[in-house]
């Protein structure tokens, strides 16, 4: 798999049906590295007072980059992963924009994969981060040989 | 503040973008205990050849009925929660069906919650729990007096 | 292995050097389910002004018994359990006194192990649950067939 | 408070009994920043075949750690930081030498208060990290003015 190939990419963002619905975009994919952008939208709102991202849509791109990064290692498009569990600390509010997160390996054992996922507004130059979350993953090969 | 009034669950549903756009219903909502539905759509699958939820979307269920366990704690509409962090367990694949998500209070300071969340299908009789959730959040009292 | 064995429990008290040093007791331990008793010792506090056990020390207690747990669905005495992730949150100070930590397990898996484990001061007819843990842990099985 | 005076690093090392017990050594303290060795003994082993650091004894000095960089920003003596949470992450064994524990902040707010703790061996040239922890903290003020 040439992960710069633009089919994978196209397969992340428009195989996976939430992926599409959140008009999620990979911007760089390489082995132990993604970066996504997810333009803000209204429907991900928790609290219409403040236009916020809902944390737990911030937490659902998160876990998907955690494990496109750990997907990297695998050899065949019939192996995935599989959440075991997942952490987001949130540490600022996240206004109403598009977003950026970027997922690096953790640790690369046979069977569990831990990635580590940072998010901060595209617009921001300096890039503070808002968010930051860890997944935990099981490797799921289901082809053999 | 009538928990039980149809205004609260309205407010609920209605005014959350995230929960309008889920289709969030509240079952049931009392000082320390909140029981929502979610519905299946196809846009929450993260896999398409399991028709599975995507665990952020389950995350995002349980950060919001933290959220609202705590919020029975709230006196002014004008308060809110505002999640410090989230953690989620995924004990079993969740298949494309309606779930019901439960939160109880586990922590009450005055500036400090904490909530435990489970979640099942809503057709399995057992409530054989395939998620388990933590929040932790931060008594935001916008009003004073 | 029989786990109600004498043998089993004193390899827990006293052939793991942490557990020897704390004076773990096994209390109960059966599939899914240990409990255990930890006195208090002067070397545990974490803050001599209001003598409160050290929340680290609590996690040690927890990690082991989450293990522990796990140990139940063991055959050999050759394999073992490593822990992967360990979460505690602590929901009311701990007291200088004997405490009980109990461990079940929430999920088992052929290679991941998760458990669940609650707190409380041994003198307290109420149990409440002043810390509450999850650890998640890698089947080790060292010894085939 | 100087931070850098040997005063307040005697404090943290001998006036808390688990500190003193395990011989918790403060490198480097500064603000949001903290490092710490702490050598090995044979009692924080947690399984004799393999004598490594029981993960419980390393999430001890990683909860210290974290609340020692928060109390880099305590203005009194008297105040104190008290943990809501701690998690910490495996990545490999942690073999029987001394190791070193740094803690950085990553969230700092008037009553929260986020560190990020990593762990590796003192002799690792290459300081792989072993563990590393999260923990989340309450600012408590027991003096007023």
């Amino acid at each position: 798999m040439d992960l710069q190939d633009d089919f994978v990419k196209r397969m992340i963002e428009d195989f996976v049906p939430i992926h599409k619905f959140l008009g999620l975009q990979v911007l760089d994919i390489k082995k132990d590295y993604v970066k996504v952008r997810v333009p803000f939208r209204a429907e991900v709102v928790g609290d219409i007072r403040s236009n916020r991202w809902h944390g737990g849509i911030i937490t659902t791109v998160m876990d998907s980059v955690g494990g496109i990064v750990g997907g990297t290692h695998l050899s065949s498009i019939k192996d995935k992963m599989a959440t075991i569990d997942i952490r987001v600390d949130f540490l600022s509010p996240v206004h109403g924009k598009a977003i950026i997160v970027e997922g690096k390996t953790l640790r690369l054992g046979s069977r569990i994969f831990v990635a580590n996922m940072k998010c901060w507004l595209e617009e921001d130059p300096n890039k503070e981060v808002l968010a930051e979350g860890r997944g935990v993953y099981n490797f799921i090969r289901l082809q053999k040989g």
